[in-house]
């Protein structure tokens, strides 16, 4: 009889060419789709995944975590090659581990670390047209760096999660904010306790409307404390975001 | 009556998902054909597009030059901006100077400037596969850079140029090689008044098979004086080559 294992496994993707991470109707390609096809070339079986969480669709990760329990008896260090063999170029499994049978990708996420690559050359980077958002106007990141660090700390972020969605506890921790600037970029690295649904691109795009001066640093604070969506900037699109870590 | 304009151009694009620079048969996606569908909606005209040279199926750009004579009226500072919006994302137009009636993109060329990327990580960097070869195996740099500084000055590079090419004058100059060593990365730049066809590439793969050890480094000496590719190693493969730069 073959022993049950309960496997995590860390991936990356290019979301480019993704309808997002999870399984939708027929026909889109989703993260998840990819995932559970080379899973039954692989053991014959339909397991469940979980994974930490979502990404939306153009959204990458470099260290998305899923698990799932299988009876099969690939050894765990040879998991890596067996499904990088199933998988679609634009998604690479890079570590796999036993773990406890009780342990689940969701539930038991401490936090999320995501960064957000903002290219700021006149043309875009041709190799990074995928992974960042080419915004070259003129950017106060002074005024940048002070807002952002209004979002540290525990707060109700409603004012930046996407209109309509029913999220019902809308509380969340960001533990670490960081705006590195670099030659032709800046990075935003967000890491928290768990992140509302676009918030980190409702977030971005009100920092660039700061950063280019039609809005104060306040604001941030404001909308913090009154909520309204209406006060925020615009979604910064999807291809500048990656889900960079998940700790347990 | 209109001024004739020789426009020259200076382009980016990530070759994955072309069939190569040059226009081919029917059907073929290339960059030549992008380039003229875009011009065609501009001017109205379908005119003579001339590259400093092809680059293969597969293989990136960041500073291939082009250039056209025409007689549209936009103002040549106003050419990237009105051709980008013609081209699709994976083709970027980032200059355009007017230059005499006499200059010839491939004929005037100096110098050009190929960089190839390997990726050495255990599983391929997801932001970088379209622009890296994935290698993880280990390598001695330093054997490499021993073999790369034979390829200095001029030489008959017969022995590197693909197999059944019809060139007749083999010998090139190469006025700068670099082995970067990065972390997780290994980066070969190489300078020279021109290359012939997959040189580079059958270049890298030879390097690569002498970093790990299977060659000596003075096989790239050898092959540069009996011309024989049948010792040289496999060719690596497109999509970590990027033509960087083309002076005049």
């Amino acid at each position: 009889m073959s022993k049950m294992k309960n496997l995590k496994f860390t991936i990356a993707y290019d979301g480019t060419d993704f309808c997002g991470y999870q399984r939708q109707g027929q026909g889109e390609r989703t993260v998840q789709g990819e995932l559970e096809k080379a899973l039954f070339k692989l053991t014959g079986e339909v397991p469940k995944l979980i994974a930490s969480g979502r990404t939306d669709a153009g959204t990458h990760a470099k260290g998305q975590v899923i698990n799932c329990v299988t009876n099969s008896r690939i050894p765990t260090e040879r998991w890596p090659v067996a499904f990088n063999t199933c998988l679609p170029p634009d998604v690479v499994v890079w570590k796999a581990e036993e773990v406890s049978p009780e342990f689940h990708a969701r539930y038991w996420a401490k936090s999320k670390t995501y960064q957000y690559l903002i290219d700021r050359r006149r043309w875009p980077d041709i190799f990074l047209r995928r992974f960042s958002y080419n915004f070259p106007q003129q950017l106060q990141v002074e005024a940048i760096q002070q807002a952002a660090s209004f979002l540290l700390g525990t707060h109700d972020f409603k004012g930046f999660m996407a209109a309509g969605s029913s999220v019902i506890n809308t509380i969340r921790s960001i533990y670490r904010v960081e705006v590195e600037e670099m030659e032709n970029q800046l990075l935003f690295i967000f890491e928290g306790n768990g992140f509302l649904y676009k918030m980190v691109r409702n977030i971005v795009g009100t920092l660039l409307v700061i950063g280019e001066g039609r809005m104060q640093p306040t604001v941030i604070r404001e909308i913090l404390v009154n909520g309204k969506r209406e006060e925020a900037g615009p979604t910064a699109p999807p291809r500048g975001l990656t889900l960079m870590r998940v700790t347990y």
